[in-house]
């Protein structure tokens, strides 16, 4: 199927930090079924990374990152975005505002996730979550995991230092391995703890866990959201198709 | 150093293939010396593939891709890009009519590869192409090449088709281990013709390439733009704060 100028096109609210966007980026390609260039979904990426740490404003209090959020905002909706999607899990503590601003679509990289972990996890109940303090402190997994009968698990605070908020600043400074072998020994001991299913709610995590064996099986949110893009390009494209038949 | 919010911004006109774009995007990130999310360069990116095939639209002498091409630039302008990279080989034949359109620097991802060629390979004269047909045809590498004194050489049309052309196409499909084969083969040909050099003047080929042994040095353009943007942008941020130092 060739597709029109106007396909309707994401918008990627992204550099928080740049190589987890650059990691969405793959993944969308990756979940879209294209046998050419112009089969691919058109993707309007706003990469700006100068924008203050996320985690560490939700935790101050402090409101810095939304004037950056909502300017990333505006920029994709002048570019001609129909969707908006955030690979950037503690961003998400501002998803609800954002999503207040406009009359786009924002994606819920939390939501994804918890479809995926129920299509494909279906038995478990008991769900670890990995993530930054603040996606932790924010219920930004916690919540929608209750609502759905699920029982959240997280690390205890001194593992959380030591190996989750530790191994996610290993990748960040660019030290796979390092980050790997803390975050492997965290998710051994969840699953001691009887987690049944991890959910890696920080767009690092994957990047570290990718190829590990661990005790039980992950999701990764990133590839969620990922996909939950897909679906709602393809539910567009039909919309659009139907309507110019009516035209 | 902290960057001002208002850091100029790299904008791409990428989607040409998608995969070429997020593989540009890893090479920027991996270019930039950071520390930290914020200390990498704030990027716009145009990842739109519904543009007709540039190869296949020169070879025609249509001029199909061009209006695609000005509305990419003219959304990255409005989007705030203060410089505009391409990564993608064959859509530079529209390079010289892009830069006309604009007050905007547009990078040349050859110039950036003889650059680096230049630095790496000092001792090459003879310097081998390998690029899409309308690459070729176009001259995108060969005149440059000539200008500075070096000798280009190209497979022959029976080796480009079933070789070069053949390998391009299988990595667009995804078959990355059968280009592979192809493109280290025509690459074994032309080293026995005595070529001392190669260019993978089709951001496909550095993908096949990666890690494969040749019997000559390849340089990678997609890498080179990547470098070039990072040597720009450092430039840009250097002119600001001077201008910002004499308010």
């Amino acid at each position: 199927m060739s597709l029109p100028a106007n396909a309707p096109r994401l918008g990627v609210l992204g550099g928080m930090g740049p190589l987890a966007t650059a990691d969405f980026l793959v993944k969308v390609i990756r979940a879209t079924p294209a046998a050419s260039d112009q089969e691919h979904m058109p993707i309007i990426i706003h990469n700006v990374p100068q924008i203050p740490d996320r985690s560490r404003a939700y935790l101050n209090g402090s409101d810095a990152p939304w004037p950056h959020l909502l300017d990333g905002l505006r920029t994709l909706e002048a570019a001609g975005a129909a969707a908006i999607a955030i690979p950037c899990n503690t961003a998400h503590v501002w998803h609800a505002r954002l999503a207040n601003e406009t009359d786009l679509p924002v994606l819920h990289i939390g939501q994804a996730a918890l479809d995926v972990l129920a299509l494909e996890c279906p038995q478990a109940r008991k769900v670890a979550i990995f993530a930054t303090t603040a996606t932790l402190k924010a219920r930004i997994y916690h919540d929608p995991l209750v609502l759905r009968g699920y029982v959240p698990l997280e690390p205890d605070d001194t593992m959380q230092a030591s190996h989750v908020s530790a191994g996610i600043a290993a990748v960040k400074a660019g030290r796979v391995e390092a980050g790997r072998l803390l975050l492997a020994e965290a998710a051994q001991a969840l699953a001691r703890q009887g987690a049944q299913a991890l959910l890696m709610g920080c767009t690092e995590i994957p990047v570290a866990l990718d190829g590990a064996r661990l005790d039980m099986p992950a999701v990764d949110p990133t590839n969620a959201l990922a996909r939950s893009c897909v679906e709602w390009w393809h539910a567009a494209k039909v919309k659009l198709s139907l309507r110019d038949a009516q035209v």
